[in-house]
């Protein structure tokens, strides 16, 4: 966030962005439940500060539903269940609305059987990952979710793009004191916005972040064409970024007999085609394993003790995972959500192209 | 493998690695069922060509065994159980005895759920971590394990080590013509035996691998006290590392109700208390998800088109994850075990302190 400036931002009130999200939606043809399904996914990274993910992916979705890349009314269908494994297929439906059923099942099953892992194909981008464990912490469980992507990643001595950026969370509830652990990663070692955001600004790139047509490492922005797996390169253990790719691709496509990473449309083939995407999401209750008061204590332990290590020269703290999505939620829901000036002029624009009312300024 | 230097090797059988390291653990008080437990999984990383964590660990596990580290016979208990979940008490028995327990219950109960995910407290080192979910791909299942140990790595913007190297493995079963997916990686940048070796050699060390005592990237092993997360560095993202290595302290202590990384007695301190570490396993059915024919193409399909990939220059192909561990195996169970001159001479001391024979050369 801080890599933001933001004196061009000025704040707005999370109802009135949520409205005209839901209108855009409705208007672009999503029944009105489902719109507020995928509306309440934007706006948890918007009130998480999670600013790539939220309102600014408003045309990326309108985008692919005029593409005719998104079925309006899927029909999601159970392809094979067990007391704790379901699959669903999603029927090209909107990811932020196919993902979020199916997290919920997790979450009803999990309740049920003490674990639960559902796995998807046949769907969409499904918003920000960290959502669907943060649901399944909002009833006291654990939870998971990974999705595939388009290729985008570069595997540890190659040279074009075989897998998605594949990223995974992760989050378990808090103590008695302490926020919830939350992890939410791609396998890449930076998000393609972050290469993005260095264009615009006319900035160079670290040297370990993406590589160019031919594969090398490239600092310069406009010359990257993908990324280099977490690690960067074979000292730092890149083949581990590339695996836990691979991993996502398993537990996705592989398990849910969908498509996986290479076989999705990637960025810039201006296809439209539906891209497939899959999905695994999983559910536990944490009192199936232990009692829930010697956890709480546990967890309040671990969080106090990471947040208090010594920091380092130029460094206020050590942050505990999640501390900033938490820190960010706690402005956001008294203060408003902070929209750079860039971001509220392509929602105007939106607004007037389906003329629905603008009222974020 | 190619780090090392081929030429002070000789191969050995594994017959006799085998049988020298049972009658070592019998002769320190493990009783003989128990003893080819262990000796199981620390045969499995010399013929995977894992060198770091097979017959070489004979001494550490001898050690922790001679100075009261370790219960010689464990009652394992369970904590708690549903048709999904199991939480083991290991009484502090060789993590080499209590975790090939846990995985083959969470075996046999993925068998009859669907998914099964098995948490453990009060163990001990538990070998190479990718054993475990590779007993599950065996049986035609998919498997992971977790484990969190001493505190050896540094948090991002912190100056000493508060996590463990908390490693995690998981695979998959592979195609009709492809190996199995396996990945095994530790939350730091590298395992401290990297750094250990250089030492030996008297090499410098990349510069993002370890710290110094003041929490600075040091290229000296010598003043090397602990590891950085895998990514390095801020730029590198080393948060990831960071968030996985907390992620599996809440897989394997919080979920266990035992103790997590910072409150395990950590390397070199000395102490003669049992380490009370924990792991977390988890086992599934592919086909509770998906029809085994279609995932058997699938996974053809991603693996060749992985290895397939255009490899960059310098390099003549690229790997599947889990290759350089497949490969191995496929030379060392023909060709016999390369051990270093060193690790001869290391077994041959341990054999004549426990008044075993020797047979390796």
């Amino acid at each position: 966030m801080a890599e933001t400036d933001m004196t061009a931002r000025s704040r707005v009130a999370p109802d009135a962005m949520r409205a005209l999200m839901e209108r855009l939606f409705v208007r672009a043809g999503i029944p009105a439940d489902d719109a507020a399904t995928a509306v309440a996914v934007l706006m948890f990274s918007d009130m998480h500060a999670i600013d790539s993910h939220g309102i600014p992916r408003m045309r990326m979705y309108l985008n692919a539903i005029a593409d005719g890349r998104v079925n309006l009314h899927p029909k999601i269908s159970v392809v094979m269940e067990g007391p704790a494994t379901l699959t669903l297929d999603g029927d090209q439906g909107l990811g932020l609305v196919v993902a979020p059923f199916a997290m919920r099942r997790a979450i009803e099953k999990a309740k049920e059987t003490g674990w639960c892992t559902v796995s998807v194909r046949a769907s969409n981008h499904l918003g920000t990952l960290s959502y669907y464990p943060m649901l399944a912490v909002e009833e006291g469980l654990g939870g998971m979710s990974m999705t595939n992507a388009g290729p985008l990643m570069v595997p540890t001595f190659g040279t074009i793009p075989v897998l998605g950026t594949n990223p995974f969370s992760v989050a378990f509830p808090g103590g008695n004191h302490s926020d919830p652990f939350l992890l939410d990663m791609a396998s890449t070692s930076v998000a393609w916005g972050k290469v993005e955001i260095a264009k615009r600004e006319g900035l160079p790139i670290p040297d370990r972040w993406a590589v160019d047509k031919d594969g090398a490492f490239t600092t310069d922005p406009n010359t990257a064409v993908a990324l280099a797996p977490l690690g960067s390169d074979y000292a730092g253990r890149s083949q581990k970024g590339y695996g836990l790719a691979v991993m996502v691709d398993c537990f996705t496509a592989m398990l849910a007999g969908g498509t996986w990473s290479m076989r999705i449309p990637g960025r810039g083939t201006g296809t439209h085609d539906h891209p497939g995407t899959c999905h695994c999401f999983m559910a536990w209750r944490i009192d199936a394993f232990t009692d829930l008061e010697s956890y709480r204590a546990q967890m309040d332990d671990m969080m106090a003790t990471l947040r208090a290590t010594p920091p380092a020269p130029g460094h206020d703290a050590v942050l505990a995972p999640g501390q900033p999505e938490f820190d960010g939620y706690r402005d956001r829901s008294v203060n408003g959500v902070p929209l750079h000036q860039s971001v509220r002029d392509d929602i105007r624009a939106l607004a007037e192209e389906y003329d629905v009312p603008y009222d974020l300024d």
